[in-house]
Formats: structure tokens, sequence, C-alpha cells
């Protein structure tokens, strides 16, 4: 049961949802999991294939346009639609179309198989007339063959056994979703795609698209196998090929559809030519071949990444937390980019919302996830945001920076799609959070190779960045005008949050150009030369550092969110009715700036990401301060508050959080799942886990464990790589076991100890239940 | 000499500026100086008939929208054109059409007549066949009739005296002008109006035309009158009528052109009829009769207005200053609505810039000069704000606040059209400075009738919005997140402009409820009842006030702009090219907002409006502080400067920024002349005389004046009107004589003392060179 996501719900509303949740990806195409044969009339459904990174550009509009305001946007494009296979069943004539509204469902059952890697809908339709028939739809988008979109309908008869037509549709007549007053929506043109090509080749339905401005082409290649003996014809229209398949029904009949997705990004210009060769090779494979290849991609993906927890206390909400964190484990796969030009949307491949833009969502909620569990896959992560390093700097310039890296908050390509800069491009910690996911890869890592073709330069580049932007005032460094995490405040001086992660890449920065030079000079010049770096810029590196200015509240012992955020008026939570939330849609951001507020967690984001910056007492602090006036708004904050609720020993508020994470989309929490899944959620989950009660850390001085255990649960498990081992680590209300799955032996420490890890033998001991952490005693009193 | 404004340019660029410049208008209807016969193909030529209020409707464009944000916004339509008139001279058939371009121009002059009230110019032409005519061209737009713009042509003989052909056309064909690259310039759709009727009835050529989404509707009725015998026809098209005339040119020939323009807004819906009217009672008007009423009326306003310099030492820069402060004084009163729709736009009504929106730019810059010159055209402007209060009271809902009324950045119709909260909505001290208004207008009248009617309401509601908008820390009211006058310096906390203008605001309110109580309960009742008034609330008016928080700094002696201005890393001026000014059009916002830098007074100007709540010293070194960073990008910049320049005792500053506000346009400093006119400077042209030079304030005690003098001028004189008085003053280098033309004697103060004013005898007293001002003698030695 736990590994499958089941739904019979026949509810326009809830499939609406269902279509995001049942979305089938791999990283490369996604299709939402819309029906085949369609929906009612006049219900909203959004009706969606997508190529990664495959954009059109469109005009960004202005009512007032300033110096600086990007001019224009990528867009996520609405491909060509191959979903589609609608069945009738024919008697004198008169066609009876299958449709879950229309007759009668005598059972109907919807999967996604986590193990296996499809989804699957399996349906006992009488029609209107009483004709009675059982479909199982299947249908999945390959871990192995990443330009395959494949699907299977089985037809048998129950009390028909006439003529079924089968129509089979590949069209590129679709149109991209638009809400103009959700700012979370596009709200300009849908029609991004044109048809420039119908063909019928080999019985392969080919249709090749562009898109009017970005000079992208797109190719849909499909064909058709049909088990039994079949009229066929086919029929191109402007937009794509109709198929049309009539066959008599009596006996199980399985129609095998294959399509083949290809882009001028990734495949060059003849597109046609290379899917008729894909398909080619293809030409024997079934829809069981393609499953069971799923199945064993995904056995080393659970091998890596699964968490386990069992609870005897509460067994029917343990079972619905294990539903969600595989599921989300499971989106978090199908959405990652795996070349240089994709990365992981804030909504995958699942839909439309931020209009298929990459955030800092990437490197702070989900590259961890990669990190320790498919450490190649996360790698793909940092090359993806190298290839986009020049477009920084010409961003940088455009802001006024002399030199330095600014990266854009939302993008596809690489430049700025933000049209509003207070929560958009004002947010230059996004830089400091990829500099961050580079040194997290050198210490999960150590590979000193990376960085002098990518990482160094990445480093030095935002590095120089932070020392362009701040200004020495009363000795310390100041950074001016920017926006934190937390969007309902912006444009502060001094964000806590950006200040101390800048201060990491400054230090960082310093200490990898320390450790390249001495490990080869020669191979760090050539790095040095390319960007033109003095040496001396590494001394301002080493001392911006070092005076960073850190805010700091003595009388409430906590560290202000920026320079002004404690003179503000707290928000009247008493007086905000429920519906008024998220606040967002219904306050003016001056109402929002004005006040002590928050969207998501933005200092207590910092004290989980740098917690040796300040003591034990201040992160309390700060926390018990902040999460009073959080709204979680944002789908970025419960994990974190999850995580460092757990790190403070908040054990019940650890879990309350936890479980709002685990389960937000499945329970479509924010109300928005239709748009697509909220991904970095889905990454704060586990992190909420291996980082919240596990207590994982990474520094410099290496992996870190300090694990507690939700009251309710008997057990949990997870797994790690680090350093080429793989690591499997178990915890329950006694005791806590690491065992060294494959690879090496290595110390790591555990709570505030070191410990060797052998091979032969596990590291076990006692769970402590209070002081996990180093530094924690002071505060022990308090827990 | 002096009251004429001469040109004899055909530089292309040099007449796109003079259409705003010799634009002629009544603050009705406003017509930019476009030559009648029309410019080259290719040229650029903005050809622009406006009525004051006359808009319509456009949807605001955002990338992203949140909440609050306005979704559509008004813009002043060019309407009907009813300028061109072409002449053709033919011989055998052939047509030459008079232009300035084509033949030789013999001789040519341009005049505006600020004494007359109208524009001309005088053409000798020889044809390139070698035909020889003189042309005068005049035009007005009626001071007296304020429907009536009238036209006249007078063609005269030299070497050619054959057939003359006048094509004279009335067309609603017109577009707006439009730019995408100046955030000061619109950049949407340009085709606004569209033509619903087209006529000829009884000789007068009729085109009526509405707006495509505001509803509103004009109508342009054209008469002509021909003073020598000739074929006419005329033709209507579908955007208008084309009269034709044909003559022999044997000996001068007038023809004169009436054209009458009503609107929905002011006129009702028979527009047609009532234009016909309107020409029957005008029938038998000609150009001299109405420039000998216009004359008149302009006799009266420069009685009141007039300012005038004499020098020796400077004589020919004396004549370019004394030219540009009549012409700066001619544009307001041009520009000024006289009705419950209309106010003053930034661009007066001879260009489109800013999109005829009002800005604070009225109230500050504008008021002031009609205040203390036509007093009833400055209660106008207050009537005006009056009939926008239930918008601001339902803005004020929108940006969160329970009770008060905020004033729109810019509007037309009395909603908020800024589409850039930063530098808009933000804005709040617009409502502080429209009470500011009110209260300067009860202190030159002490019209409490006009309180109880209007202006109670206004400051009750405006001090209603502060106390909901600010709060108490510490002690001290705060009022955080928003944006001063500085655009270079927005969403800020503690703006000292806002705090301090606030802090006025709820004095007044609270001073003129006690005020209206004594004098008649009864009618305040009626006013408390229908705004729901608590007297509590007059409590915690006079409560903020007391504590408003105005920042100041210590070690430098000096009010900083806001709570964190001073913590800013200064603009780098000395490495900032000359050819990067105007900022704003070379850096993005947040380069901006990140430095201390500052587009325009802000402090300084505050310091200006409210001297008393700051010591002398803490001006002057303000001064001396702000002075460095200000680049004076904005044109609201420089009066204000050399205002405060005054007070301080910096002459030659004083002297040198005067010099910049008298030929802002005349000289097209800012570049951008034709978009329209600065009106808000040419306010402060005025305001930099009289209030500056000669130190006039009116506070509650009454008026004052400091007078002082420019070291070049000999002598300056000016006039005022004061509660009903008429004072004339007079200044020069040895001595200040306030005679009193008209009304009752009265007190005043000069420099420090009380001095009475009788009808009999003026005050006359030896002018000081220092310590001009109560309080100043301390800083003497500064200066």
């Amino acid at each position: 049961m736990n590994w499958r996501i089941h739904s019979q719900s026949t509810d326009l509303e809830v499939l609406l949802n269902e279509e995001s949740l049942f979305f089938t990806g791999n990283g490369y195409i996604g299709v939402r999991g819309n029906f085949e044969e369609g929906y009612p009339a006049q219900a909203a459904t959004i009706r969606g294939t997508y190529l990664n990174a495959f954009y059109d550009i469109a005009d960004i509009p202005y009512g007032e346009k300033h110096h600086g305001f990007p001019e224009q946007k990528q867009k996520i494009v609405n491909l060509i639609d191959a979903q589609t296979i609608r069945i009738a069943l024919i008697e004198h004539g008169k066609e009876e179309w299958f449709s879950l509204f229309a007759g009668d469902l005598l059972h109907y059952d919807r999967f996604l198989h986590l193990d296996k890697g499809y989804t699957e809908r399996l349906v006992h339709w009488r029609s209107p007339s009483g004709k009675e028939i059982r479909l199982r739809f299947r249908r999945l988008v390959s871990l192995t063959e990443k330009e395959l979109f494949i699907q299977e309908v089985r037809l048998e008869p129950v009390n028909f056994h006439g003529t079924v037509k089968i129509v089979s549709t590949v069209t590129g007549d679709v149109s991209n979703y638009v809400d103009d007053q959700d700012p979370r929506i596009a709200s300009d043109v849908s029609k991004l795609l044109s048809v420039t090509d119908v063909r019928m080749e080999k019985g392969i339905a080919l249709v090749e698209a562009a898109t009017s401005r970005s000079g992208l082409r797109a190719v849909c290649a499909t064909t058709h196998d049909l088990s039994v003996d079949h009229k066929r014809t086919g029929q191109q229209t402007t937009h794509g090929v109709v198929s049309t398949f009539t066959f008599s029904l009596s006996e199980p009949v399985v129609l095998t559809r294959k399509n083949i997705y290809m882009d001028s990004l990734r495949h060059g210009t003849d597109l046609i030519r290379q899917a008729l060769q894909a398909h080619a090779r293809l030409q024997s494979v079934t829809f069981p071949d393609m499953a069971e290849q799923q199945t064993q991609v995904l056995r080393d993906f659970w091998q890596q990444a699964d968490i386990t927890i069992e609870s005897d206390r509460e067994l029917r909400e343990a079972a619905l937390l294990q539903e969600g964190i595989r599921f989300n484990l499971y989106h978090l796969l199908q959405s990652i980019g795996r070349d240089p030009y994709s990365n992981i949307a804030a909504k995958g491949l699942s839909g439309e919302g931020y209009e298929g833009h990459y955030f800092w969502d990437t490197e702070i909620f989900m590259f961890p996830v990669f990190l320790f569990s498919q450490p190649d896959l996360a790698r793909q992560l940092l090359i993806y945001r190298y290839a986009t390093l020049e477009e920084a700097r010409i961003r940088a310039r455009e802001l006024g920076h002399q030199k330095g890296a600014l990266f854009p908050w939302r993008t596809i390509s690489g430049s700025e799609c933000s049209s509003f800069f207070p929560a958009g491009t004002a947010q230059y910690h996004i830089s400091a959070d990829i500099a961050y996911s580079y040194v997290q890869y050198y210490l999960a890592t150590r590979d000193l190779d990376f960085f002098y073709d990518y990482g160094a330069e990445m480093l030095f580049e935002t590095a120089r960045l932070w020392v362009d932007l701040g200004h020495y005032h009363q000795g310390q460094f100041h950074i001016h005008e920017v926006t934190g995490p937390d969007e309902y405040t912006c444009l502060v001086n001094n964000n806590y949050y950006t200040n101390v992660m800048a201060k990491y890449n400054l230090k960082w920065a310093a200490k990898m150009y320390a450790m390249l030079k001495q490990e080869n000079a020669d191979r760090l010049h050539r790095v040095v030369e390319k960007i033109s770096l003095d040496p001396e810029e590494v001394e301002a590196w080493l001392k911006a550092a070092a005076q960073m200015y850190l805010p700091y509240d003595a009388e409430r012992n906590i560290n202000p969110q920026d320079d002004d955020f404690l003179n503000k008026k707290v928000w009247d939570f008493a007086g905000t009715p429920a519906d008024r939330y998220p606040l967002l849609l219904h306050y003016h951001p001056l109402t929002l700036y004005r006040h002590q507020v928050c969207k998501q967690a933005d200092t207590v984001l910092a004290h989980f990401l740098l917690e040796d910056e300040q003591d034990f007492s201040v992160m309390k602090d700060s926390y018990d301060y902040y999460e009073k006036i959080t709204t979680h708004d944002s789908s970025l904050s419960s994990c974190v508050f999850s995580i460092m609720a757990s790190r403070l020993g908040y054990q019940e508020k650890a879990y309350d959080y936890f479980r709002e994470t685990a389960r937000l989309d499945l329970d479509n929490i924010h109300g928005n799942t239709k748009d697509g899944l909220h991904l970095a959620n889905m990454g704060g989950t586990w992190m909420a886990i291996v980082m919240g009660f596990a207590g994982l850390r990474l520094k410099e001085k290496g992996l870190s464990f300090a694990p507690s255990i939700p009251e309710k649960w008997n057990a949990y498990s997870f797994s790690i790589q680090y350093l080429g081992r793989l690591l499997h680590v178990s915890i329950n209300q006694q005791e806590i076991r690491i065992k060294l799955v494959r690879g090496e032996g290595l110390s790591l420490t555990l709570y505030d100890r070191p410990y060797q890890l052998d091979a032969t033998k596990p590291v076990q001991l006692n769970i402590r239940k209070k002081s996990r952490f180093p530094g924690v005693e002071a505060a022990d009193d308090i827990l």
C-alpha cells in the first residue's frame, strides 16, 4: 500500500488537482495527469505537456518601466499534446463515447505507482445504453529513455462485444494557462506555439512546432500498436494528426502508444529524422518492457533516497506521512533537469505556476536531497548555474556593479525574468544560496577538480558581487537595499540572512582560492587569468567576511531580520480573519512591508543553514520571536520551522510542521496544487527528517548527526551518500544505528563526539533526549 | 520687449519644443503650438489639443500584479484637432502649398504676447516658383469664453495676386503620443478617441467624438469667416470636415476661424446644440475683439501677479530672467483648471507627459502662486481635491487603513493611476501636502465658512490616515514604509518630510476642530456626524502630533532624510559622467535606493515649509549636507534650494538656483520640454522670489517678510493678495517698501518686528544684509 497513491474521486475540482499530483515526468518531459478521453465541456482542466527549459519569450509589460527592468521573460511552453485517446462503443452506427461523466461508473481506481514509475486508471464502465467494458490506462515517462512518453490502453469486454473506435490525437493546437489576478501565475499571452510541420511517415504521426519568439522547435512523433486486427485511418490537420482505429471487441485488446519528444535545444536541427530513428530503435518495446526498466531505476533510487517510518500508536497517521514522504521524493526525481539547459522549476514539470522558472528553491530546498542521495544529479544542478554565469555577470553590470555576478531571481535560460524587483531582483541572496550549494557539494565530495573547472569561478564571481554591493560603515560591512527570503518585508538594510550567507560566500571563496592554489597553482592561475582576479580581491573578501555586520538585538537576544524590522508595528493577527490568508492576495505590499509579519522563514532559515554564527540561545529566542509573526504563506516555510524546532528541542512543533510539509500537495493545503506541485516543500520534507529529526549537518569538519525521534514513531530510517560511501541510518526510541552499506570506513560525528564507522561494524548508541547538539547544554533547563 | 517671447527658429528640434512653449490655453482648453500648415513629412511633432480632465481609461499592465495595484488609469486624450489650415497659391492649375520648409523664408517671426494673450507668426514667404506673400497667423484660447479657441490668418500679396486656396480641417483622426522607454511618458495605446458624428450645420463644421472606455464625449464646432468673396466647399469624411475656400488674392485677406470645444463632463448631453448656441452668441466676434478682452483679463492678472526686476550691471541677464518669470506665470494662468473636475496637470495643458495627471506639484509648487495672486483660483484647486475625497477614502481602505483618506499620487478623476508604488502610492505625503494647502488657504483668507463646507472634512480625514498609518515606538509616533519627495530613496521609515508634514496636518486638524466648535458647534456637528468622528480621535491627533518622531542626527546636526539614510554609501559623483544624468534613466532603482543620492529637495523642502520645527543651525547644516548629494534631476528641486539658500543667507546660491528655474523650459534645460512644460518649476520661480528673496512666510501669527536682494539687481517688486488686501512690495539695494494698494490697514511682520500698514502710508525701512530672520543671529558669524 505504501508504494501507491490511490484515488477514486471523480469530483472535477479534485481531478484538477490530480492533474498535478498524477503527473508523469523524467526531468526532461512532464505530462500532466489529464484523462486521455477528456472531461465534460466547461470543466476546468489544464491540459499540459512540457519539456524542461523549453521556453518561449514574452514581453514584460510595465505601466512605468525603469532602467534595468527586464524587458522580456522566458515562459515554459505548453507543448504538443499527445495524451488524447478517445474511445467509442458503436452499435447500429450510433457512437457512445467513453467518459467518466457519462453512463455509469461501476468501478474506478487511479494509481500512481511510486515503485514502478507509472500511473494507472482502472475503470469498469457502463455506457448510457448499458454497454459494459473494463478499461485500464497506463502511462509513464521513461527514466531510461528520456524522450519517451508511453501510454497503454487495455479494453476488456464485459457485456459488450461490438465495434470499438479509438481516436488518438497528436496536436499542436495548445495554449498556456493564464490568470490575471494571481501574481503567482502568468497573466499574459497564452498562445506560444505554432505548428510548422505535420506528417505521417512510416505509420508515425509527426507534429513539429515552433515557439513564436525564442526560435525553439520541438517534435512529437507517435506510433500506435494495437493487439488486434483493425481498420486504421490517419488524418492530417493543420495542427496535428488524428489516428482512428476500428475493431471488434471480443477479447482483451491492448493499444500501445509511444510518443517521442525532441527539441532543438538538445537535439540539434533535424528533429524529425532523429525522432524516426528513436522510434526505429524502440520499435519492439512494449509498455511492460518500459515499466520493468522503470522499476529497476526506481529500485536504485529508493535504495538511496527512501525514508521509512514506523509507528504503532498512530498507524493511520504514520501511513499517511509515509505516503507523503515517498510521493514527494518521487516527484523530485521526476522533475530534476539532467542537462546544462535545465534545472528544477518551482512546480517541476507538473504545471505552469511560476512559468516554469527556476528559483533559489533549487539550491536551498532541493539540492540537499540529491546531494545526499544522487550526487551526480546534484552536480547537474550546479552545472546548470555555471552555464548561466555569463548572464549573471551581465545582470550585475545592469544593476550598476563593476564586478561580480548577480544571479536572476527567476529564469529559465539565465536572464532575469522577474518583473517585480522588490520581491525579485532585490533578492540578492540567491547568489549566496548558489555559492552555498557549491560549498556543500565540495564538502560532500571533496571534488577539487570540479572547482577548477566550474566551482571556483562561481565562488569568486559571487564573492566579488558582495564586495561591490556592500560598504563599510563604522568599521563593519553593511549590505543595503536587498530583500531577504521573507517576501512580506522588502528592500531592507542588513538583512541578517543575506549578510550571513554573503559572509559564508566570501569566506569560502577565499578558502577555495587558498586550497586550489596549494593543490595546483597553475590550474588555479587559469581561472584567475580568465576572470582577471587580483589577489588583493581575495584579501578584500576575507576582510568583508570578517567585518560583516550581523544584526543582533541584545534586549530580545535575537537576530533582527534587518536594521528596521523590530521598529515596525506587529501585524494584527487577532484581527485578521482566516479567509484573508495568504495575506499577499488580500493586502497591498505596502501594508505588508510596514508590519512585522513574515511570509516565511528568513532569520530562522539562516540559523539552520549557518548555525555556528550565533549562540544557541539566540537561535532559540529568535525562533520563538519569529514563529509568532510568520504566516507560512510560502510553502518554503514549514520545513524550515520543522528543522529548527528539532534543532532547538521543540519536538512537538518539529513534528507538526513536518506533517504540514509531508502532505502539502496531496492534501492541497495551499489550495493551488492545480497550478503544479510545490517542489521545494517536497525537498523540505526530506530535510525535515534527515536534517531535522536526525540532525544531519555537513560542515568543514565533516558529517554529523544529532538524532531525535518523534514521540509517535517507533522508528525511522534513511540512507545517505557521502564521500562515495552509502550509509544507512536507522533510529528508534532507544538507539541510533549507522551502517556503512558501501565504501570505505570514515569518521563522523554523533551528537558532539567523533566515531569511526567501518564496514564491519555499525555505529550504535543510545539516543539522547536532551542536549543533542554541542553547546546546547546552557539552554537545556529551558527545554 | 519684456512682454513678448520671440523666436525665429525653423530648426525642427527647436520647433518641437516650441510646440510646448507656444501652447495656448485657458485652464480648460489647451492647444499646442503646432503650425497650422504642418511640418515636413517625418518631422517629429506632437500635434495636440486637450481639454483639462478629459480622459480615457487604459488598463495598467503588470508582469506581476499584487493586491491593491490599480488596474486602470486615466489618460488625457488628444482631442479633435482644429489647428490645421493649409494654404496653396495656384497658377495655371498648379498648387504650391505654403510651408516654412519649402521655397524661401524671407522673414519669420514668432511671438507669444504675454500681455495680450495670444501667439502670432509673421511670415514673408516666396514659393519655389517665386510667388511672394506675407502671412500672419494669430491664435488665442480665450480667458473670457472658456470654450473658444480662435484663429486668424491674414494673407497679403507681395508679388503674387492670383488664386489662393485655403483648406481648413477639423478632424478626430488623432492619437496620443507614446514612448516605451521613458518612464515619464506613457507607453501604451495611443488611439483613444473615435469619431461619433460629423456634420455641417448652418455653415458650422461639427465633429463629435467619444473616448473608448471612459464614456466621455466632446464636440468641436468650427466656423470660418473670410473677408473676401470666395468659393467655398465643405467635405465630410469619416473623421471630420474639410472646408475649402478659393479666392483671388489682390489685397490683404483675413480668415477668422472660431472653434468651440465642449465636453460631456461640463456640458451635459446635447453638446452639438450647445455648441451651435455658443456660435450664435459669438457670431459677430472677431479676433481683435477677443484679443481686446484677453488683454483686459491679463491687465488684471499682471497687476496682481507680475514680478519686475531691474538691473544695471547685468542688463542682458536681467532681461532674460524677467522674460522667464513672466513666461512662467503666464503659463500657470493658462493651465489652471477652474472647475471641480480639473486641476493643474504636471505639464499643464501643454503636452502629454505624465498623461495629464495631477500630482502634489499643485499644492506645494503652484497653489501658493494663486493663493497670493488669484485666491479664487486657489480655492478652485482645493475644491477639486474635495471632489475626490470619497475616492481617497476608498483608496485608504484598499491600502488596509480602517479610517482616513489617502490621496492618489497621480490622478485625473480621483483614483490612483500610479503603477509603480515605490515612487507612487508610497508617497503618502501627498495627503499632508493637500492638508497643508488647506491650512495655507485658511491663513490667507480666514474663511471659516469654507472649512465647514469642505476644509474640515479634508483635514479630519487626512489626520485620521496618519493615526491609522503610524504607531508608537518607545513613546514616539513613527511612520513606516513610505516614500518622501525624493524619488531616489523609496520605501523608508520615518521620512523627516512626511513625519513633519503629518504632524502639521494632525495639529491643524485638531486646531480647526476647536476653532469650528467655538465658532458654530452646530455646524461643526454636521461634519462630525457625516464622518462619524469621535472626539477621542481629536485627542489622538494631538497626541500623535505631540509625539511625532522627527529624525535628528546629533553628530552632523542635521535631520536625516529617514531612519537609514545616513547609513548608506554616498553616491560616487566623481565617477559619474555627465551623460549619465538624469540618473533615473541610467541606473536601476535598487542602485539609486542603495545610495545617499537625492533626486530633489526632501528634508530641505520640509525646512522651507515648516521652518519652526527645528533650529536655524539644523536647517543650515542639513542644507549643506543634502546639497552635496542632490542631483536636481527633478524639476521640483532648484526652486526649493533657491528659497532655502535665501533663508540661510547663501545669496549667490539662491540666485544661481533661481536662474535655473526661471528659464528651465525656455532653455529646455531638462531636455524634455517637448513633452510639456514643467509647471511646478514655473510656480517655483515665483516662490524663489517672493518666498526666497523677499522671505514671505504665512503662519498662524500672520504674514511676514524678510527681504534680501540679489547683488546683481537694482530692485524688484511684486504684489500680494492677503486677507482681501492687495499689497505691493518693492525692494532695492537700500530699502524695502510695502504699499497697501487695496483694502483696509493690517499688521504684518518685517524681519522680526511687527508693522502696521495703512492705506495712507507705506511701510518703508532699510534692508538688512544679515540676520534677516528671527533667530538667525546665532548663525550670523558663519554667514
